[in-house]
C-alpha cells in the first residue's frame, strides 16, 4: 500500500506532501494512545509498520456473507445519503460501483481513499479529502442499497436490470398521514454510513460523493446524532427525542435465528443476487416536539404504553419485563407495534434521532430517522405501518416527511468482488 | 432535591411516574459503569444517594467568575441557538432569565430540569423532556449572550437597558464577500450548548426553548458535530472539513495571561456588568466543498500555508513549529491570520464543523460554524476579518452566510444569582 516516494529524501517539495506511511502511522498512534488526546509532535514521530497495523483498531470487517451495518451493533452516529444516477451508461455505473467498493473497504479499515499513486502529486487533487486523517476507523460501516428507480424509471429499463428487480422491492404505498417531501424521498442508490465518530461518517459519504461526481449526485442526505435502537440486548435502550425508550425488543445482531427468519433474504425469496441481502425502508419522521412537550405525563405514557422514567411496559416493573399488552391502551404504540399484535412480525431497527436546526416558525426540525431492515418489506414494514398509520396514538405527534426503499445486496466476500456484482455481472 | 413522593408505596399509579431519586440513581450508574453499556435492569436497581452523587461525574462547574464554555476545554459537540424575545415585558424577560439559570445549573450538573414537584403529577407535562435521562453530564456547558437588538431595536429601548449597551457590542460591519441570510443571523439572546454527547446538548437547548415558550422563540439554531479548535495545547488539533488543521495556536484555556489580555472584558473596558465577560462572534461559513475537493494538493496547501498531512507551516517540519511567515504565499490563510501579521491580535476560537444535508443542487451544505470569543470585538474580530475578507486565498472556497454578535456576561457566582442580574438587576 505504501507509495515508493514515501521513503525518498525529504526535499522541501517532499515535506509538503502527506506520506501515506506517516499518515497511517499517525492514525495508529491516535488509536493506541486513546481519545484523550496525544501530543501531535510525539504522535507524528511514530511511523512505520507497527503504527500502520494499529490503524485497524476499531474496524468492522468489510468483507463477509452479509453487508456490515445491518446486524452490526449500532454505532453512535449516522450519515445517510441517497443518490441519483446521472448517467445512462451502464459501464460508467459499474465502474463507479467498483471504485466505491475499493474506497469503502479502505475507509472502513481506517485507511485513506486511494492507492497512494496520486497522493504524491502536488499538481493533482488529493485522493482523499483528509478530514479523517488521524482518526481511528471508529467502527465505520458502509452499506449500499439499490432503489426501485435504478431498475426502472418512467417505464424505462435504464441499465438493463429491469428483469432483475426483486418483487419485494415495491414502490411503497401511500400511508394515511404521509406528507412526503419528494426532495427527501427516493433515490437510485443509497449508502448508509454508521460510525462512532460523526466526522468519520461524514468523511465517508463525502468521499463517495466525490468519487461519483459525473456519475451520481446526492439526492438527499441525513445526519443522525443519537441512535434510538440497539442491536445488542445487554446495552441500555437509548431514548428517542420524545424522552422514551422505544424498540426495547429489537432483533439482536447475535440472534442468528431471528436474523435468518426476519432480516436476510433467503434462497427462493426472490432473485438469487439478493440472497443474503436485506430490504431497507428509510422514513424521515418529524416529531411535533413543541406539542409533545406540552402534553401531560400520563398522556405521553398512554401514547407509548410504557412509563417514561423506567421505560417499563404498563402493568410491569422493569423495562425488559415481558409486556402485558392488555394493560395498555388499545391505540398505544408499544401495543400496536408489538410482534404479538402482528402475527410475530419483526423488523431490525437502526433509527437515529435528528435535529436539523429550526423551521421557519421557530420550531425544532427534529425527529426520528427510521431505518428498518427486513427479509421482505411486503410482509414486514408495509403491514406494520398500515396498522400504525391507521391507529397509533403517536400519530398526533409525528409526521412522516421522507420515505425511501432499497434492496441491499449481500456482502462482498473477497477483495476482488464489488458492490452489485451479482446484479450487474 | 428528592420529592417526598419518591419514597411512597408503589401503587399502580406510582409505578407509572418517574421518580427523580431512581432516575438520578440510574444516571449515576450509567456514569459509573461506563459508556460500553450496562444492563438496564441492573442499573435501575441502583438508586439512592450514592447513585445521585455519581450523577455529577463529567460535570463542568456552572458557577464561577467567568461563564463556562469559553475557556473550558472544547467539548466534542455543539448545539447553538439564537432567540428572539417575543414579549416587550421586562419582568417576563427577567423571570425567564431566572428560570433559565436554574435549569442551566441543573442540566450542567447532569440533573433534570425542575424541582421534582411536578414530576409526580401525571396530569401535568413533565418538567423535563426526558431524552437525557440516564446520560451523564457529558461536560455540558451553557453559555448565554445578549445581542445588540436586546438593547435597542428600530430605535426603541425595549427593556430599559439601552444605556447599558457596551460600545464593544457593535453592529458588525459588512465585509467583502458576505452573503448573509437574515434567517441565520442576529438574535436578541443566544445560548451555546457544548457537550461531549450531542443528545445532551440538544436536550439542553430544547428544554431552554420550552421553558421560554411565550417569552422567546428560537430564531435559528446550529448543530456542530466536530470541533475544529482546541483550547488544550497538548491535544491534537482537529481537522476542519477541508482536511486541514487550522487554528493550531489557539488561546489555551489554562493560559491566564492570554485570557486576561485577549478574552475577558476588564474593569474600565466598558460597562461594569460586562467585567469578566466576553464578546462572541458567530459566523456560519459555508465551504464550497466540491470545488475544494477538485483543487490540487499544492493549491490547497498554498491556500493555508501549511502541509495537509502533517499540518506543518511552510518551511517547517512539524505542526507546532513556529511558522516562518515569509515562507508562505502572501495571501495564505495562516500568514494573514497569524498574530504576527495583526499586531499581536488573538481571539479564542471554539468553532465546529457542520453538515446540514444537501442543498437543492446536490451539494453538501457543510462548513465551519465559527465561534470566537474576545475582550473587544472592535479590536479583534473586526480588524482580522477585514484583513481576511480582503485578501485571504481561502475566500475562493468559502462564503460567510450567517453572522451574529453577543455580549456574554461574566459567570454566575452563587446559586442565588441569575444570568444577566448585573445588567437587569
Amino acid at each position: 500500500m505504501d507509495a515508493p516516494q514515501a521513503s525518498t529524501a525529504d526535499t522541501a517539495e517532499d515535506r509538503r506532501r502527506p506520506s501515506r506511511r506517516s499518515v497511517i502511522g499517525w492514525a495508529g498512534a491516535g488509536v493506541a494512545l486513546g481519545a484523550a488526546g496525544v501530543g501531535s509532535v510525539a504522535a507524528a514521530t511514530m511511523g512505520g509498520e507497527a503504527g500502520a497495523a494499529a490503524g485497524d483498531a476499531g474496524a468492522v470487517p468489510f468483507h463477509g456473507e452479509h453487508q456490515a451495518g445491518i446486524a452490526t451493533p449500532v454505532q453512535d452516529r449516522l450519515h445517510f445519503a441517497a443518490f441519483d444516477v446521472t448517467t445512462g451508461d451502464r459501464a460508467a455505473l459499474v465502474a463507479l460501483l467498483k471504485q466505491w467498493t475499493r474506497a469503502a473497504a479502505a475507509m472502513t479499515a481506517g485507511r485513506e481513499v486511494g492507492d497512494g499513486a496520486v497522493d504524491g502529486l502536488a499538481e493533482a487533487p488529493p485522493d482523499d479529502t483528509g478530514e479523517a486523517l488521524g482518526l481511528p476507523a471508529s467502527r465505520l460501516t458502509l452499506t449500499i442499497g439499490f432503489g426501485p428507480t435504478l431498475f426502472e424509471q418512467d417505464g424505462k429499463d435504464r441499465f438493463g436490470i429491469r428483469a432483475r428487480r426483486p418483487e419485494a422491492l415495491i414502490d411503497l404505498p401511500r400511508f394515511p398521514g404521509d406528507n412526503l417531501d419528494p426532495d427527501r424521498s427516493g433515490g437510485d442508490l443509497c449508502v448508509q454510513a454508521c460510525a462512532d465518530d460523526p466526522q468519520v461518517a461524514v468523511h465517508a459519504i463525502r468521499n463517495l460523493a466525490r468519487i461519483g461526481m459525473g456519475t451520481v449526485s446526492v439526492r438527499w442526505s441525513q445526519l443522525g446524532f443519537g441512535k434510538t435502537s440497539s442491536t445488542t440486548p445487554e446495552a441500555q435502550t437509548p431514548r428517542n427525542l420524545m424522552g422514551f425508550k422505544d424498540g426495547t425488543h429489537n432483533i439482536a445482531g447475535s440472534d442468528a435465528k431471528a436474523l435468518r427468519d426476519h432480516v436476510w433474504a433467503a434462497p427462493g425469496d426472490g432473485p438469487e443476487w439478493m440472497t443474503g441481502g436485506s430490504y431497507l425502508v428509510a422514513r424521515r419522521i418529524r416529531m411535533h416536539i413543541e406539542t409533545w412537550d406540552r402534553s401531560s405525563l400520563s398522556e405521553q405514557e398512554d401514547v407509548f404504553g410504557r412509563t417514561k422514567g423506567e421505560g417499563a411496559p404498563y402493568g410491569r416493573r422493569k423495562e425488559h419485563d415481558a409486556p402485558d399488552l392488555t394493560a395498555m391502551p388499545a391505540d398505544s404504540h408499544v401495543r400496536l407495534a408489538h410482534p404479538d399484535s402482528n402475527g410475530g412480525l419483526m423488523i431490525l431497527r437502526r433509527g437515529y434521532s435528528f435535529t436539523d436546526g429550526t423551521d421557519g416558525l421557530g420550531r425544532l426540525d427534529a425527529g426520528l430517522f427510521f431505518l428498518a431492515y427486513q427479509r421482505d418489506t411486503r410482509k414486514a414494514f408495509v403491514p406494520l405501518q398500515k396498522r400504525l398509520s391507521a391507529s397509533d396514538a403517536l400519530n398526533e405527534y409525528i409526521q412522516h416527511v421522507g420515505s425511501a426503499h432499497f434492496a441491499c445486496p449481500p456482502g462482498v466476500r473477497t477483495s476482488g468482488e464489488w458492490w452489485g456484482q451479482a446484479l450487474f455481472g
